[in-house]
């Protein structure tokens, strides 16, 4: 090649180089508006934002809201005069059936033999109860389901006593949960099935004392329907202990819960209309449900006032979405998730979901979201991330969403978890510790606000 | 040109781009055995850490530990045979001279008129007491110091209620703290300027009810010394109402605290001597001194029994740093700093500090490490944050890190902060909510867990 050649080989190398050294791509910034938006957020929410307020008006003045019980009828009233009296554009109830299970008030497990000794237990949700005298039997201890079948004949006829803690090792306790909790939903089953005649189950929580946690559990119909109870931290290992020193352990289990015909209840529902595609719905939500423990402040209280909260900071704020965003506080996601199942099989003409956020991790400090949705959806989900790093809580990735709005990934709507700090959480969790006192006001509220803008900017893009 | 010789420039073109699009720069990763290290010490301090369990004991069998009580004294006593218990290198004690305030029994704000009622206050830490028959006189309420003087004369012979809340709007709560504080730190040398008789200043919190927060106040010399006390939110609230129903209201302040001559009192310092350097030093820390109200749990019992546990941790993973790694509980941080000041002027002879790090933000979850230091150590220390992802608290930048290491960073020392979650703080600070019970142990180990991996990578790699 001639000088000339490679002066141009030369030039076009660098010109080449330079191009290739600059950004690739500039970071995704959304609309510069967005950036104050969210800044505006935080401060409004954290100096004068109601979900705290409202958090204890329901706690206080409803309380607990088992499906079926009076307390959740009342709060149905309460969720739809809140969204009422704030001058949300529409509001509505949506009736769906629900399991109908009482507790009744009988709850005992005593040690008869070879001492005597009365441990904290509190039945599972959706247990059958005792015969009024109580089931008296020997306990076995097993650690897992494996275990139980392993025994073989040695379970007949007895109560089996599912004691695996939840791993403390683990960073996430959601992951240790999720590695106890079969225990609890199916302990009833594998005790029938080996045999058993009532199922015993460590409370799901990592804190050592001697409030019991209950939750679900559930039956099927090729066993018989045994009792089932979860125990105290404290309890478990004093039974532990007994039967480590002891050949035979005899116990009394009582219970009086029962279950009644399903009844009906609602999923409360209220909406700002979008202006432009207003059957295009970004829903926000929580369950209005919660266990007959505590006062359900965490599980889910603090959901349904944070997506309350959420519309009540954009209209507070003059926002008037492009998109309609909805409010959805869920009946029944503790125990049948009849309410999410309703509302997604519900036939709603000519609407199209966009995206569903819900709050379900309790109201502690808001850390991201977590996504459930194909891969395409989810970058234009992901790429709000900046909008909540002034509150540290720009991590969203893909995980496990949420119960209600898990219904409605099953339909092909990208579903999102409010994620928050997580250690706190079961030790609250479905037990007497679940009330106000443990919810923090700012955490609280700037979980609504987050909610609140990941739920505008959907809105206002689409996905 | 040619076909060869575009083809030439066409292959030559290709590589260059593919060599551009390359990743310019691997990020740094340190030694791939730190990552597997920091998962370990996560996973251990999270099964298995004794941070909680020192806490509690620190908590429930010493108590308090306000600067020259028996309190401190006993708490020296305890941190000192916990080294020693733990099988540190060396322990040992360095003597420094404390104040000596004590609160005395008599804390009573009462209005007299128009109407008569009590006020929840407590004195300020280093206020001198009111009369036996106390400070009876008119309140006047200012939200600024600014406004105070523009007051003139008005001011005189008042007391002057320093009303100006924490800002609620930020998003941290050290910041709100920091706009704030002022009031508590000179309110009785500006109310004694504009010729007041005492001062009232509103708690530094942001938690709404009836305990009072008390905290450090000055005096200086040009002015005379009033009496100085904080009050309740809830009371604050109440005079502020009054004073705006009321022309005049009138108030009764009795304190019969005092200041004693200065005792001696002592940092309790305990480290793991490094094999290769032994000279050179990793401080780790917090202050063992605290107020005298509920339990100095998280100001700073958390701080201490982390900077312990940290090197528990480290030990019993059988692991030995090149450098020293030295745990320091600095004596008297509330209310004089003489502790960090005494262990800062030493000579050391030989002795060189690489990096100090405290704890001192409570023991809430982690979010990263705040750092004060030139420019050239910054992303030596910053480089680490990858360790700090897998409890999502890789977050570590340029800011205040520790009054105790403060101390150091004066003479050149890098300062290093935990920085924790930060909304629960100032519920607790200083006040009777700072107790065992709002703390929660998996936040807290996984605090130990992080001074305890950086303290190590600083060890070895120095910076």
């Amino acid at each position: 090649m001639k000088l000339m050649h490679w002066l141009f080989l030369g030039i076009v190398l660098v010109i080449v180089f330079i191009f290739s050294c600059s950004p690739k791509q500039e970071t995704f910034r959304g609309n510069p508006a967005y950036d104050s938006l969210a800044v505006k957020m935080y401060s409004t929410a954290l100096s004068s934002g109601q979900a705290y307020s409202m958090l204890t008006d329901l706690t206080t003045n409803v309380g607990t809201r088992l499906s079926g019980s009076p307390g959740m009828e009342k709060a149905v009233t309460w969720a739809k005069l809140q969204m009422e009296s704030l001058g949300f554009d529409k509001v509505w109830l949506e009736p769906v059936m629900v399991p109908h299970w009482i507790r009744g008030d009988v709850e005992e497990l005593t040690v008869v033999g070879p001492e005597t000794k009365r441990l904290t237990i509190t039945a599972l949700g959706g247990s059958r109860p005792t015969p009024k005298e109580g089931i008296t039997a020997e306990v076995i201890e097993v650690q897992s389901f494996d275990e139980l079948k392993a025994l073989g004949e040695t379970a007949r006829g007895k109560i089996i006593f599912f004691n695996r803690p939840m791993d403390r090792s683990l960073i996430t306790p959601f992951e240790a949960y999720g590695g106890a909790v079969e225990q609890r939903g199916k302990g009833a089953i594998e005790a029938a099935r080996a045999g058993g005649v009532a199922a015993i189950v460590r409370s799901m929580t990592m804190r050592h004392d001697d409030v019991p946690h209950t939750g679900a559990m559930r039956y099927n119909d090729s066993v018989p329907r045994v009792p089932a109870a979860a125990i105290s931290l404290v309890g478990a290992d004093v039974l532990s202990q007994l039967l480590a020193k002891n050949k035979k352990v005899t116990v009394n289990l009582k219970l009086n819960c029962d279950t009644l015909p399903d009844v009906e209840s609602f999923n409360v529902i209220g909406e700002i209309t979008g202006t432009e595609k207003p059957n295009e719905v970004v829903v926000i939500g929580g369950h209005l449900d919660s266990w007959d423990k505590g006062q359900g402040a965490h599980d889910d209280g603090a959901g349904c006032v944070q997506s309350i909260e959420a519309i009540r900071l954009l209209k507070s704020l003059g926002i008037k979405p492009k998109r309609t965003i909805r409010a959805v506080l869920f009946a029944n996601e503790e125990n049948g998730l009849r309410g999410a199942k309703e509302y997604a099989a519900k036939d709603r003409q000519g609407e199209r979901h966009i995206a569903a956020i819900e709050s379900d991790g309790g109201g502690s400090t808001p850390k991201g979201f977590d996504v459930e949705s194909d891969s395409l959806a989810f970058p234009k989900i992901a790429r709000w991330a900046y909008l909540f790093d002034p509150i540290d809580a720009d991590n969203i990735k893909k995980d496990g969403s949420g119960a209600d709005v898990g219904e409605l990934f099953k339909i092909g709507v990208p579903a999102i978890g409010l994620r928050v700090d997580p250690h706190r959480y079961f030790d609250y969790h479905h037990s007497d510790h679940d009330v106000l006192e443990n919810v923090n006001e700012r955490e609280l509220e700037l979980g609504a606000a987050a909610m609140a803008i990941l739920a505008y900017v959907l809105a206002q893009e689409g996905i």
